[in-house]
């Protein structure tokens, strides 16, 4: 990586990460004669008479709002919407080049649920989804969880539900590796966004026997303290035994233990309690709860953590622009787990040899964006349009077609344009 | 001009006008590393130690948002967020096409005053101006001028100022032509935005004689009925010797007419009551309140419209481009009227030879973008200095010289990236 001043000489000789490029060529009168007055009224009129047309001929149908309170800017915590804004671009970029989708930041003055939803509401129609980014949680979910209710576009929280799906790829990677199947016992230590999402994910995808802790130890049916509606959730679905305690009475015996929490959660001595071959996801960021070579040496059988510079990297940078891909181009009204459970599985399958350094593809990987994002793409608006969610018909072939130019295209036109990029 | 369907089948094909690109190179690890985690984080962090950098940093320095609630889209009235997108996105177009400045189309679901002037107030810390667009007046007038006295970026309202701007280019042209001095009887025929942005531009550019008619005649102190805040405004500035009556008491011995208002409003008898070499400007669109052809064999020795197909085209384009990139490259805080009285001067010294048919610059002049804008944005820039609203010390030459190199930035990737455009 790149040093501090070095950066920062790149972000100022950048001016800022993206840039809103015409899509039409505006060199002749008649060129803006069409797009703009008079031959637009045309195209308006048409929208005001179908109002589903506003998908054929318009930004609609591929650009997504990425929505930040700044509260919970990466690990930086509530530093404000301004200091949000490098890192909303930043994702951005992430989703044009990946998913070839085109994402707004919209980083705001405000940290009221209630503004945030009524706001968020009164900006959806020029968008055809929202990605929630960087709120801190409960607020999220209820900020989600409004949105969802009341949206006809979709609404994604990538830390929540991006998470929830890496996550459950290399699971199922891990299992096929340790030759387990779905009873096995998981502890999810962290009940954050990504925590609250890697259960529910898990829930929904035939997982049953689940512990999750925060930092009041295991949640429970019946517990009393630092409870709110989500954990609630998870009180009630989750801990069929209703056990109580800490995190080394929920280890003992388990065979999948997840750290969605902070550096240092985990020690030696919890691995050692675990079932055979433990599978052990650090995925505390930038520090997992810990270090990958701490956790092979006291018997981790695979070990993932968020780290680019360590095997198994669980980056949500697998998921979020095929899964937005897939959601704008079946021009999905809704997400649903079946939608995410197929995305995770073609993530899975992306995967090429199977070991224990190898439970998940890395994103990296130059082709993961040409050959693997289409197939997730593919799979959500397969599922988009099986499911009741789509407003098009599409195929999964046609899906998959779509998704791959559209990324290509971004490919090439990033190639041709070198010289005036940073 | 193309047709009906031609012009749909080119919106279809391109499937919205503008997209979002990144300016940054992401094709290694190393530059994934730098401008999303954990190299980002660096940039968060200076931001929310030092807040002003927002404007070193990040998208913010050139990024404003085209705010609309679909209310008063073109000619087409109220039509909603979703029919106006299709005009937001192609006002985007020209932003980036003739001004180098990137604008988000924001369309939004509430026509409610204060929830927009909230709105726009919780959204602006990711933009470096404010473009208010097609909201019926005189809520957009009470929207602009709201959030002119709480943001601290600068509020642009087109239909107000830019009209305002142009308008007061070609009548300085104009008045050069016939000999006339700013001492001229000007009579404007309307009290929307534009009739109200040419009314108070005039007022601010030395112009003292002035008679403003609504449908309900002139306007002035102590009429009564169908006034507002604004109305009041221009009872109590113009009409120094405190007319009554209507648009034939008006005219009489009038030197400029300028309609603001609808086909049909101006007729021959009209111009032969006004003064010798009478200068009338039909600005109503996409009908003029007169054709050109009719007022001429009415005595009328120049005559201006909002239509390109005929001589002296009154359109913003000349305008807003140059203003906006000022605005920006000075880091404004806000508009005054001697900035945009200057920008007008720049406008009107573009135009090339005088003569009737010739008081003001074609914008489809092929030079305009590339010549004429940077000298607008720099007087704006160097204005904004001069009166204490810019957060830099920029010069006219440093002001000219940036533009004209973001316009042609622009021009280059256009004609590079033909094959991608539609």
């Amino acid at each position: 990586m790149v040093g501090r001043d070095e950066v920062l000489d790149l972000h100022k000789k950048a001016e800022g990460k993206t840039e809103i490029m015409p899509k039409v060529l505006l060199d002749t009168e008649e060129k803006l004669s069409t797009y703009y007055t008079p031959g637009v009224s045309i195209v308006s009129e048409e929208i005001k008479a179908h109002p589903e047309k506003v998908f054929d001929y318009t930004t609609k149908s591929n650009t997504i709002a990425i929505v930040t309170d700044g509260t919970r800017i990466l690990g930086l915590g509530d530093i404000g919407p301004e200091a949000g804004l490098p890192v909303m671009e930043g994702k951005a970029t992430l989703f044009k080049k990946f998913g070839g989708v085109d994402a707004v930041p919209i980083c705001l003055a405000t940290k009221d649920e209630d503004e945030i939803v009524k706001l968020v509401k009164n900006i959806s129609p020029a968008f055809g989804g929202i990605n929630i980014e960087d709120i801190e949680s409960p607020k999220a979910f209820r900020v989600a969880h409004r949105l969802e209710r009341d949206l006809d576009i979709p609404v994604f929280h990538d830390d929540r539900q991006g998470t929830g799906v890496v996550t459950l790829a290399a699971l199922l990677n891990s299992l096929k590796l340790v030759g387990k199947k779905k009873d096995v016992k998981i502890v999810v230590n962290g009940a954050g966004s990504a925590g609250f999402g890697i259960v529910t994910q898990l829930l929904h995808s035939g997982f049953k026997d689940i512990i999750v802790l925060d930092k009041n130890g295991i949640i429970h049916k019946g517990r009393e303290g630092d409870m709110n509606d989500f954990k609630m959730e998870i009180a009630n679905t989750t801990n069929p035994q209703g056990r109580s305690g800490n995190i080394q009475d929920a280890v003992k015996g388990a065979d999948v233990l997840i750290g969605a929490s902070a550096k240092g959660a985990f020690n030696k001595d919890l691995i050692a309690h675990m079932n055979t071959k433990p599978i052990v996801f650090a995925l505390a960021n930038p520090y997992p709860e810990i270090e990958y070579n701490e956790a092979k040496s006291a018997g981790a059988y695979i070990v993932a953590t968020g780290r680019s510079d360590q095997p198994n990297q669980v980056n949500n940078i697998l998921a979020f622009p095929g899964i937005m891909r897939g959601l704008l181009d079946s021009r999905a009204k809704r997400i649903n787990y079946e939608m995410l459970y197929n995305a995770a599985v073609a993530i899975a399958k992306s995967n090429g040899k199977l070991d224990p350094d190898h439970v998940i593809s890395s994103s990296l990987n130059k082709e993961f964006a040409i050959k693997v994002v289409p197939k997730i793409a593919a799979t959500v608006a397969e599922t988009a349009v099986k499911t009741g969610e789509a407003r098009t018909n599409i195929t999964y072939d046609q899906a998959k077609e779509r998704a791959s130019k559209l990324i290509k295209r971004y490919n090439s036109m990033e190639k041709r344009n070198r010289k005036y990029l940073v």
